[in-house]
């Protein structure tokens, strides 16, 4: 299988998505000669370009392309060659309406914007093959090419009629019988019980909230069909060039695909990453990102496909970056792990829906501040090539367990809490580990735990047996385990197990009986010993054997345990606020023989380590400074570091242990 | 006509929804030990079980239920037999899409929740009358049957074609001829007259605001379109069984059906009820549902056929019932005259939409909170049931109008103020004859209403004719009337009576001329002499010989009335504030003769008497001492009260005069 | 070309909506007394007539015009007869549902509200030539009609098929070739290439969003569509009486249609005037509305066709104008150049969706104080009539200028940010000059500019190049221009300029590079040296020989300009708080030799001279004096006032210089 390493030999990519179709061809010169100025070895071309690639159905134009290979060869920048497929031209839905997807409340979406693809749809897939197949055939050999980028942010769901067939072959396969699905489903409440496959549908507009396990598997199986679309492309061009790599963009933390599965069948994983620069934890919304992409990778290198070099054009106010953070940000996923550092996009637009997007060259141009902060980046990058490039992030021996099946089946109507956002409540577990700072990595609940020395369990609403057996075997095994409420509630199916929780985690944490959910109101705190828990909070009768840690204090929960422990395994039945849960958190992780890359580090700076480097990333705006013990060297200077370094305003050093 | 005593033979019910579908036929030996265990002596089932009578179209499965009556009725369990009308099997909607219905917007209501029945659908009709039929037949003569409850919580409003024709007979029916449609819908406006029936289509989504009487005749004939629906399904088991009370469930304070004209046509009047346990004033939430369905029932006794032991899971944050609220709030329904005190479900699902909707056995089981207070509830009612069941509420003298009429056509678009909402209003005053200690009843504009002592009109925007008569009569007869504002607007076709307010009523009140309305923005307050005035105000000159009793204070309406009287008819031109509106009430409800239940009560103490006996309710949580003159007997403890009793949180005593 | 003239024949034309329809042929006798009463001389009648002509498909009912139409001319009321075809009769949906609008999402727009007609349906476009035909046969000659009134208010959107094939056919009237459309929309982006005209969609319902030069076309189009619906019209009606002019009624500062292009098609401009009585600055939303209205008329008269007497029913809280403040605003518009002041509508209906809007006559009736106020103003106009009827404001010096096709582009999904409103941001600026006591007129961004002392830029987004010419002369030729942010960043096809913002402006205003936009959140102010900004900053370098007037202070914009200017070239990177704004615009104005009517206005005082006359107008409640040098004589009271007058809550004085 081909890796990251087949793409960079040895560099870290830098570059983002070209779309040359945009621009006259006179100023693919332009854009190359800027483009060296900056250092950029990688551009991403073909994303959206079906229209331009087959302008009416069955024509081929790839002249253009063909030039513009050529003279990026000729300049030594690398092409990320992308399959067009997530944005078929025009004639398509006019001649096929059946491609276009449709909404749960029936409406079509129609072309005129982008990813407008029905993924079940025949049509579609044979009109995707054949693009794929003949980019492959013309492509595979030329000497630009560097990775395959396959369609674009995978996102897009369909109630319609032919993905309502795909989603009934989708369930025969995974039931086999219409029994099984019925008791999978629960069909005998609410009189659901269906006597033909061809009663099934997709969970559209209901006049009460749909059956939750045919809303979780109508999840399960848009992730799979989007991921048949990936594989059906990503096996044509394997074919072609087995040697080249291959790779679709994730979205970041995003819902509609199961993370795990997709990036087992990716030879490199992308991801992805827009904080808002206002957002004062989007350094730890990035951190949760590279974390998360980098445990996909298997804790080894992987890609950003795309940043922003200013702001985007999707959020209400949008908000362009301050001097310095497009620089920090892009070094912290370096740190983490990522050997390609690209963007959206390299020139940005004057046209389309994106023109607002900000690019590598702004509007403003060559003298703008975005650009001159991009050759900055450039240069910089290039000067930690070598040390960095196919490196492994050191020390994160803590795993945060995610799995995508839990976060749909606790997403659903008929919750007990609409507060209760499982993508906040990640967050929240991974921001007290990076303001405790330790680097954390993602795992799924099914995944060999025995190499981390501590396992959080942000909320695993649904949890396997198998899983469960896991977690359980972890903590009998030495392992450390800290889990947060609402964990073990369903199984497989989103059927409750008996008791609310499942016996064998309820013997785990030692709890008895539990009673009753409270889950809070939006703004609603409720005191316990010594901090204020959030969101949730739970009337728990803890076993004989059992520590209460910190009951509730006062209220309807009185005396109740907010966190119990019994052993290696801890419980908290709410979210304390971030100011109680990282110190919590930070004690258990010392216990269990955690260390952060670097002691005594000022807030606002992260320390990470990869390979033989210390990164320092100062996330703040006044200067601080650092001990650092022993001698180093800061790659980017080229200056000696002795026992500790000034950091200003979002200051990055990166040190080398000096000879 | 069958009365609920055919079917509560003395006894209290106590019991709930049970659906052994959910559940392996094992359980169902476990189900009725804890059964007993609790005091249940009523299980409704049937209520979704469609698909499992009828699995393909036209089968009949029925053997489980066979086993099921003859358990129950083993262990002396009776059953309320549902007709399972209001979820057809997903075949029905699979073969005869014409059997869904759809929104104002032409959305389809697929199946996959429950509910989605075309009302009018010839299809649905005859499938329903068919599976009705069968069960009346198979089960008509068993001797666990006490009580049939057809279909479920009447909902489902459709905007489709059938439904589109339905309502053409029914404005064929109401009005005879095209001309008295267009008259009465006033289509000289906006070009809208109709020169043919088949032009005139439910009021789907329209450019602008759709013709009200258009709207108010389609929720006319939706409510009775749906009672059509429910005599079908009666006509049918009365039938079989005439001697077997029949009822359907209400959703509470529910728009939908016309509360009155259903409860005519019912043996029994069975309500929903589910106050939000964080609402600071749920219990007199409670009081008003109780209060309106015992009028509903003619002042006789009535059920709560659904509650929650704990939380609900459909409002955004479900909170549990603390400790003592399920008790507390299921004896107040009996001191207001419930003999069935019955829960939505015995015992909580594992799947499905609603699985975390509390049951009475909760996920928790046997030894959960929840089922140690159901049972403490089952006892208790067991002491009561003799004193108690058949008897009826004493001393609620004043009647708090309400017609279905008003409410739907004052919530229209294109009136002066959203922000009054005629729930609200009406909640509004029957709160503060709460907070004065006096039990209210409801009764229609057009009632006999000689025998109450005063009558409270909280906003009848539209009443007809005979309703004014009646009111004018009424007061002429002797009686007090209380009116609030915005009363008396429009006739029975919504036209807008002369002057703004019919001439009768201006009489009435002693209101010359009413100059303009002037709507109060959301937290704006209008100052009076002595209170403020929220929601509404208005520019009214009295006549001459009417006392103004409160004027306006500053502002435009300076000096202008907020409150005038004239003789025993009084009108408010505001909704006072709620500490002002109480004691204004309780001064005239004082001088009108009515008395509460008992004097000198504490505040969250509530006093109702029934048949014989004093119930006292503390819904605060501090101790509380009520004076009680005399000797008494607590019927729950079976101690002597000697002249004053102490309640502690959520406290309830039972009191009989001591022989 | 007839003129407003030709209606008014010097008097100011009084009256409104008359839907006579609405109420039995009795009571036209009732309404002329009253309107002889209240001085009125001229009703609109026929607007929502359509099912009352034609009851049937082809039928013609015209009787009662006829009867009415005699009427009112044997009483001396002229008749502003309207053609019927903004909302046609339900025969027209029925036996022709392609007459239906549907939305973007598809949902069909049916009858039974108003404004249900598809603009480009052939079907529709016949009916509505034949009634206007036959209206026009009948009534041309007819002594009381003054002017035609064709549909009203046109702001019908349609995104149906047949509305779909003539948005290709404008598309290929503007562009001739696909190749030119491919390019002006930049179809390159996202693959959306066009290869056949049939592929050409409105901007329906999409994954994500929508191409913005087609949003942007497809509201052109839906103004010339509309505007084709208003010309075939008016061509009917001119060729039958070509000395009578033709108008048809604005919805006021709105959106859909492009105001200055429908202005130069009409005799008359009229518009419909709706402040908000709570709104603090509904006095300078209806100057605003007023100059516009005017300018659209070339300066000359113009009339309010619609405004309300009490209330209008359309809000979420709809309040009564407070006593005087109807006869202040329409004074108002007649100090701002109006001939007419009409209201919607003359009784107040008791039935229909408006009947909670006002009427000149109330549900009160006559002795409600709306009616007695409208008298009143009818009696001052009649007093004012001889001195103003035709003739025009005076010193209206300072252009706003103002463009549809900016307003529209700067409106879309994409952009960096949803806090900057194009209408508030014009409102913002035009408040400013109200606020300095200066008579705005507006203009074209293509105009001729050079009668202006001042022009005023608040927002133009996108400028044509010959727009961008206009306004550089403008400034060469010796022209003081201040221009707000977010100005001539894009061309006529919505392609932004290089730079960000075209080079020409970048040269005027003296700016050498724009590099980031800095959009600010909701409530969020950015500081500058004197003033605190609003909605926008901008990361600006000034040019060398560019003065920074005010820079800004602190952040991340510490010393880049906030206010800069080169000659008479000012350019604002913020919005300025209204307190700031006003004052920087008088000095600037005060340079540029613009004076205010009057010196020494008390706050809330309004100055306005028509003609010979000055009017002051007090939109206050507390009693002011307002110095006025000399003697003059008040028309409305016929009293002299020297030097000085009070003026009480919402007073009014009409001055001309004693002789």
């Amino acid at each position: 299988m081909p890796q990251l390493s087949d793409a960079t030999r040895g560099r870290i990519l830098f570059g983002g998505d070209y779309n040359p179709e945009q621009w006259p061809e006179e100023l693919w010169q332009e854009d190359v000669r800027l483009m060296k100025e900056a250092g950029v070895n990688s551009v991403t071309v073909g994303v959206f370009s079906w229209a331009k690639f087959e302008p009416t159905p069955g024509a081929r134009e790839f002249g253009w392309l063909d030039r513009l290979m050529d003279l990026l060869h000729e300049n030594g920048i690398g092409v990320v060659l992308a399959t067009p497929t997530s944005s078929p031209p025009p004639w398509m839905g006019r001649l096929h309406p059946e491609t276009l997807p449709r909404d749960a409340d029936g409406r079509v979406e129609w072309w005129g914007g982008r990813q407008h693809f029905a993924h079940s749809s025949a049509v579609y897939r044979s009109h995707a093959a054949a693009i794929t197949e003949d980019l492959a055939a013309r492509y595979g050999g030329h000497p630009a090419l560097t990775m395959w980028h396959i369609n674009n942010e995978y996102c897009t769901y369909d109630w319609g009629d032919e993905a309502a067939a795909a989603f009934r072959r989708w369930l025969q396969d995974r039931y086999g019988t219409l029994d099984a699905l019925n008791t999978a489903w629960g069909t005998a409440f609410w009189s659901q019980g269906y006597d033909d496959w061809e009663g099934i549908l997709p969970p559209r507009h209901a006049h009460y909230m749909n059956n939750p396990t045919q809303v979780l598997d109508f999840k399960r199986f848009t992730s799979d069909a989007l991921l048949e679309c990936y594989l059906a492309e990503r096996d044509i061009v394997a074919r072609h060039t087995p040697h080249i790599p291959v790779t679709t963009n994730f979205m970041p933390f995003w819902q509609g695909q199961d993370g795990w599965a997709w990036a087992e069948r990716e030879d490199i994983v992308s991801v992805d990453i827009y904080p808002d620069p206002r957002d004062p934890l989007g350094a730890q919304y990035g951190a949760l990102i590279h974390d998360l992409t980098r445990s996909q990778a298997r804790g080894g290198p992987w890609t950003v496909m795309e940043q922003a070099a200013g702001p985007v054009n999707w959020r209400g106010v949008n908000h362009p970056k301050p001097r310095g953070l497009n620089r920090l940000w892009s070094l912290q996923a370096v740190a983490r792990g990522a050997d390609a550092v690209c963007y959206f996009q390299w020139r940005q637009s004057r046209q389309g829906a994106e023109k607002f997007h900000s690019g590598m060259v702004s509007h403003a141009g060559e003298r703008g501040r975005t650009f001159q902060e991009v050759k900055r980046i450039g240069a910089e990058l290039a000067l930690l090539s070598g040390k960095v490039a196919d490196t492994r992030v050191v020390g994160a021996d803590v795993a945060v367990l995610l799995d995508w099946n839990a976060w749909w089946a606790s997403q659903q109507d008929g919750r007990l809490s609409c507060e209760v956002d499982h993508q906040s409540v990640v967050r929240a577990w991974h921001r007290a580990l990076w303001e405790a700072d330790i680097t954390a990595s993602f795992a799924h609940p099914e995944h060999d735990l025995s190499a981390y020395k501590l396992v959080v369990v942000p909320q695993l609403y649904l949890l396997t047996d198998r899983a469960i057996d896991n977690l359980v075997g972890y903590v009998r095994g030495g392992g450390t385990l800290v889990s947060g409420f609402l964990t073990g509630v369903a199984d497989q199916d989103d059927r409750v197990r008996p008791g609310g929780m499942d016996e064998r985690l309820r013997a785990l944490f030692g709890i008895r009986t539990l009673h009753e959910w409270w889950p809070l109101d939006a703004d609603e705190k409720v005191e316990a010993e010594g901090f204020r828990g959030t969101l949730w909070s739970e009337e728990i009768e803890a076993a004989d054997d059992t520590y209460v840690v910190v009951p509730y204090k006062g209220g309807e929960l009185d005396g109740f345990p907010a966190v119990l422990r019994k052993g290696r395994a801890w419980y908290l039945s709410t979210l304390p606020e971030p100011e109680a849960l990282w110190p919590l958190l930070a004690g258990i992780a010392e216990d269990a023989g955690v260390r952060p890359p670097l002691d005594h580090l000022p807030a606002d700076v992260e320390a990470v380590r990869r390979g033989e480097l210390l990164f320092l990333l100062h996330h703040g705006r006044d200067t601080v400074t650092v001990p650092v013990p022993g001698r180093h060297r800061d790659l980017l200077t080229g200056e000696d570091v002795v026992d500790a370094v000034e950091l200003g305003r979002y200051g990055v050093v990166v040190l080398e242990a000096a000879p």
